[in-house]
């Protein structure tokens, strides 16, 4: 089934955001089995905007709009929506009581008048009820086709969609059903990948796609039946064909991420976790407190950026001296007076160059990673050669996985 | 001059990736003065290619297209631009040795024959040498109108861009000059900032745009007249009105980040500076070391993630006992701790709660930032009400830009 997106905003085209809610729907699209063919970004034009609505419900059984609902005159989907469809804009007294109730419950005062626009709608559409804000969606169906309107802010988009959308797609397309799975693996890049299951790749149904991502590569299968038992018996095909060639590399599932998978392992286990970083300048402990709950296992770390903060610590000179200051011996060092100083279970650590310069002999974007668990410890070197930034992320995604791996292993 | 963006690949109907090449054009057209009405996103589909082309060809004067230049079978760039202008493919020899010296100086290798299709092209395209990668950029320049083909990946599609499209662009639009200006605030809502320049803001000719970003409101001016110095005249105008209005709230300009003008003064004063965290997890460190040559001012930092890390530190048992770990004074404590600790001239300290759930008594998005110049100390209240990274990085964008303040008033 065709579906193709419109997001309306002069700000798209002008460049001063970033189309986000264009990914977000696309991907939820596919994963409900729709194809999408186009996504067109528009000013805040009544005419343009009009004409590639027009186009659109010509072309396809799916339109989702986001933007241009609200309050101001600059926002003119709802005009749009009534111009394509021949109908005239009445106030709807619901909406205008929720939109009422919303303002005042925020702002303690009356709304001003031109929020009650967000009322405006024509006989043929349902309104969908916003309750992360005040412009309400608007649902249209007709001649077997959709088109479903959503307000522009994100988080109120996404929540719309969570709410009422995705019913409206399930519903929409009721002759198919779809399962997907997200394998993430990290350590082989996306050509290394791709020798190693070159026919999976090529397969159409079900379909699995490869992407590279901060976190290593994903692969994402896409597996449609007309039952919701033969969909899921095609993707476990495919899935455990995938996990037996790549199964040293897959650390996590869908919406899996290294801190994540790190803390439910730590949870698990009682365990409980501390850093020492110096290139990653205090990510790694950032990256594992984006977690919920994280304090009950992160008890805190060290940024040793200067070498005088690391002996100050406790971390061994002789190895610095010996060995330099970006070595796997300083790293394991780090690692092991993480724990000493911390009483956490773990200590993980970094030393390395971020660059553009180098910190000493070693080149930009060399890192060696320092785990010690109880008594067992090791060092793992890293190279990414990238920007400052890109290598900072590498390296804290490769230390958090290596730990997951090394708690698995014991 | 009205300007469009095509964007070219299935992976961005399908929701893997975002497009951001979209946003870098357009943010660049704005700037040489073009109007981007339409943005649109197709599938590697020969036919839809074509269409969207054919449509682009007839109602703009600009097209920029991204991807569709890689060598597979998937990639259909170069047959949709001949489809489009009726002309026929054929393999240019100069391109044809450029790919063969790229491909061999990387992979030491004879590249495959597959990889020579990037060599083709129509007789009335001018190929655009790619220095970053293998697929030449395509130009056609006809009827008074520029299709500028691009490679998808964003490192050699803005390379290119600035190696060679931007020249076409000014010389697309040689009758009006443009002058761009970012300011940059911090400590207003986007309302409030509206209600202090209402004028500036109505205003179309220099254009103010505004826009909310994760370290401010942003105002940006785009100031076009037939000669530069006019354009400049203009924009200086506006700026000096903005300044009138929000001095006490512009902490930068332009390409400025809170890191980078943090580092800038540090580096001015020959001051030093250390970290302490406990509700960012090290993020503050993070962000103070995304800065190349940050080492030469940041001396490390501490991630007292459990208070018995803070107490270990010296923190005041007393005061965390007597006001909350949770406090103005508990953050003033550990902005202090951390010169003694460090012999930094500044510390920065943080204590709160990210939420989801209350650290203690206070409502999750409530922090405390501590700074310590010397012997001159502040603490400052922030709320931030949304999720649990955002608060994050709210507070961290926070605290820098109260220690940039602090240090621009001594």
């Amino acid at each position: 089934m065709k579906a193709e997106i419109v997001s309306i905003g002069t700000e798209l085209l002008m460049g001063e955001i970033t189309d986000t809610n264009a990914t977000y729907l696309t991907n939820q699209l596919t994963a409900f089995g729709m194809k999408t063919t186009h996504v067109t970004q528009v000013r805040d034009d009544l005419d343009e905007i009009v004409d590639i609505l027009s186009l659109a419900w010509n072309r396809s059984k799916i339109i989702v709009v986001t933007g241009g609902l609200g309050p101001t005159h600059d926002d003119l989907t709802r005009d749009a929506i009534a111009k394509l469809f021949n109908e005239e804009l009445y106030r709807d007294p619901n909406i205008e009581n929720h939109i009422k109730q919303f303002l005042s419950n925020r702002t303690g005062r009356t709304p001003a008048s031109i929020n009650l626009r967000q009322a405006d709608i024509i006989p043929s559409a349902q309104p969908i009820l916003n309750t992360a804000g005040t412009a309400p969606g608007l649902l249209i169906q007709s001649d077997g086709k959709v088109l479903l309107s959503l307000p522009g802010v994100p988080h109120e988009m996404e929540k719309m969609w969570q709410e009422a959308g995705s019913t409206i797609m399930a519903n929409a397309n009721t002759n198919l059903a779809i399962k997907t799975r997200t394998i993430k693996t990290f350590g082989l890049s996306e050509s290394a990948v791709s020798d190693l299951i070159p026919e999976i790749l090529s397969e159409k149904d079900p379909y699995t796609g490869i992407y590279a991502k901060p976190d290593g590569i994903h692969l994402r299968i896409i597996s449609m039946a007309p039952s919701s038992e033969e969909a899921n018996k095609k993707l476990i095909n495919i899935q455990q064909a995938i996990v037996h060639s790549l199964k040293e590399f897959i650390w996590g599932w869908d919406e899996d991420t290294p801190a994540g998978v790190l803390g439910a392992l730590l949870t698990n286990k009682g365990a409980t976790i501390a850093t020492m970083e110096s290139m990653t300048g205090g990510l790694i402990g950032s990256t594992i407190t984006d977690v919920p709950g994280s304090s009950a296992y992160y008890k805190g770390g060290f940024i040793t950026y200067e070498t005088q903060a690391k002996t100050n610590l406790g971390v061994s000179q002789n190895d610095i001296h010996t060995y330099g200051v970006v070595s796997p011996q300083v790293a394991l060092s780090m690692a092991k007076r993480t724990i000493e100083l911390t009483n956490a279970d773990v200590g993980i650590s970094i030393t390395g160059s971020a660059g553009p310069t180098a910190a000493e002999k070693e080149e930009p974007g060399t890192y060696y990673i320092g785990i010690q668990y109880k008594d067992k410890g090791t060092a793992i070197t890293g190279t990414f050669r990238s920007n400052r930034l890109a290598v900072k992320l590498r390296a804290t995604t490769h230390a958090i996985i290596e730990t997951v791996k090394l708690l698995n292993s014991v």
